[in-house]
């Protein structure tokens, strides 16, 4: 069995990843961290007695276990260091690496033929969205993107939607764009040629559409994310990626 | 049988009235109007030889005939006028009429007790669109407009969708809205608070959708227009309003 | 302040209901019931301590308050002929009134000159659709119904997409319906010509859209149910409307 | 410059290849053939004087072309059988070949080291929709089909609804399904599990949705065809790939 260590495994993400290690039965919950907990009993966190509780790096010493991250931007390279150079795989759902820290990360990892995943996202609908998007590109160079919202969201765009348009101008780097009505407010945010819709509205959840049309066709990919449970799917296949290959990812698409 | 005489008769949705009048059975086509024709022979028109062509005004003689007119702006109010003052029930799809203009024609229409119709839109699916947002805008204050044209419309946002938007700010005046992003422009044009944004893709024909949000739950309106054939229903039922009724109205809603 | 009293104040709708009833300042939770339940101590229900609990209907002498209930099926003709007979106006949102019950309810409302409402949904998107369906079929009588709800509904086609069906013919009993396909299993359920289709996948939570077409055009109304939160709009509807009139209401589509 | 003789020239599909033809840069018209016609003049269908008429298979001469082949049904296979013998690389878009025939075709083709593509689809958005939904089906194994058509539409589901289904059970043979409401007529047309609803509706054109579902997630993709022009796109790839390449090709999908 492979043994796991969840870092944050109190938040709202860790404590879902926690009960999923739980359910699978190749792999096998051996400890979870958060530096700022004082007890280190698991029956205290609802977890079995054999489950090795930290709030301190130092005190881990479990090797050749995969490290799952969803703790805090301040702490995710710190804690991908450590696990890299005490050979635990890391799984990294954390945002905040600095693509100067992924390059570093990267190098170690090949130094010690390690794998790893680094993922902003692990909804599985988005990542198949992004990938069906590029491909659709280079058939249908024409494309518009409409991301709806519920009303509290803090940004506009979404990240996942600007990362779309960014994902499809790499395959359609030739593509020109003439916008005959560029100055109305109403086309939206113009990401090199793609425009990007927000929709913000009470009772939505998180749900992207990206447009494509071509002479007497249309072609569209939309995905809805209703409950954070998705995204734990994602993270199963990123374990059993990790456990199976010895590469380091940047992005779930990537193995899919 | 209700005699109709078509002014605009050779233009794209002239001849497309001329073949419906000519195929209802209580509607019977007994002249047509264009001032810059020179034949005044119907078979040159492949029309019946019972028809009328006229190219002036002044000749027309005939009355107690519905007025249907697709002709150009510069024309409609003049025309529109003559029709009321000969005792001709206009049905008027032209666009350019001034409000000014339409309450004159009004005026006429309540002095000589006649009906008529002004309508910006023969389309049954936009137009019940419209009635359903106002509607559900009363139960769900917080709406976003979205439009998608062909990649040739000249103008953004739509006319249908700005008149969408004003439509339900009519029924919810009182309504507040907060947008934490109305900085970006992907949150597109802004009327009173309501957002409308415009896709301009090749492919797509002419749709509209308008979007509801509520706690848990979401509506939406959408239609789509993909030939121009579906304005002749909304023809036909005014028509069948001009014919039966007393009234003046400005909007095929009103009567829907 | 009007009083309230909710039967079935435990269940899953009932204790949202308590929480809206607390929320709305013009109302005040009076009391609350439930036969099988032993305390009558509010505070073990976290009821204030001016809250009445109930096991029994015929300790209630609580009059002129609103009878909320979301009980069972085999209790709600007894509970709500109670409530009227006792000068309690009924809200009634438990399903399993038979239509000669129904009858019955009516006739003791219209004799003791008391309003109610009974309503098989909140759910305000839910009822506008079908408001909108019925109004749009007029214009549109081809028309197809799409359900689609999570994988583990135990009934296809649902209960609200054969109202929705059954609706639009009551508004369009001339319409005839030739269906070339009408042996393919594709074509779905068939309730007087008009096709049903229920799709069942999991992540889906509960979606309604009906389908009209005509010459050139397409009309579509969409509902989205995301969370059973979307109900309380409905019932603080009800409410407020039992307070201010004196009918009684089958259905909150009578009162939008 | 490729020369190009198109078979069954004065068909729907047919005329619009050789407009295409004639406008591309590197392709000339060289031939066109139809059995059924008289004149062998190109001028009496609009043709330059430089393209050659056939109406009899054997008078044609030209080698080293592509035939395009949008003929009828009984031809097709004649028609491709000659061609490869004689040395022009066919692009087949008519219907009718068994699977016998396509692998007679395919060993000539190997054996004279001839290019060549069989193609049931030329349509982009619909061949792009199969891809990825087989693709996607790997990670969502739940997953149902809505076809939507024209009300004249003679078959139920459409053949490429059928195909999606098809090759999506090719990559998910181990997925078993438990359908609840298997018994309703609600559910669809059953395809091993994969449930295939169709709608039919005056309006509508040629639309096709793949709708998968996890937990707490949705993944859709929907292609529109609203025009056959939009095939054209299709058969200007197929010419390209004929014309740069040696292998022998059924499915579009295969050089997408």
């Amino acid at each position: 069995m492979q043994k796991v260590i969840v870092a944050g495994f109190t938040g709202s993400m860790g404590s879902q990843v926690v009960q999923l290690v739980e359910r699978l039965a190749e792999f096998q919950l051996a400890g979870v961290y958060n530096p700022h907990i004082d007890s280190l009993n698991p029956t205290d966190f609802n977890l079995a007695s054999s489950v090795q509780v930290f709030n301190n790096l130092q005190q881990i010493t479990l090797n050749d276990a995969i490290w799952i991250d969803f703790s805090v931007p301040s702490a995710v390279f710190t804690n991908a260091k450590f696990a890299l150079e005490h050979g635990l795989k890391p799984v990294i759902g954390t945002s905040g690496l600095s693509t100067t820290e992924i390059a570093q990360l990267r190098q170690i990892a090949a130094k010690k033929e390690m794998s790893g995943i680094i993922a902003p996202n692990f909804g599985l609908s988005a990542i198949l969205l992004l990938k069906f998007a590029q491909t659709a590109a280079r058939y249908f160079p024409d494309v518009e993107i409409i991301e709806l919202h519920h009303a509290d969201k803090l940004d506009a765009p979404s990240g996942t939607a600007l990362a779309t348009a960014k994902a499809i101008r790499e395959v359609t780097p030739e593509k020109k764009f003439h916008d005959q009505q560029a100055a109305s407010p109403a086309r939206g945010l113009d990401h090199e040629g793609i425009k990007i819709h927000s929709v913000r509205l009470p009772g939505y959840v998180a749900h992207e559409e990206v447009l494509f049309g071509a002479a007497g066709e249309a072609l569209t990919i939309r995905q809805d994310s209703f409950d954070r449970a998705s995204f734990m799917r994602g993270v199963e296949l990123a374990l059993n990626y990790v456990s199976d290959n010895q590469d380091f990812i940047v992005g779930l698409e990537n193995i899919l």
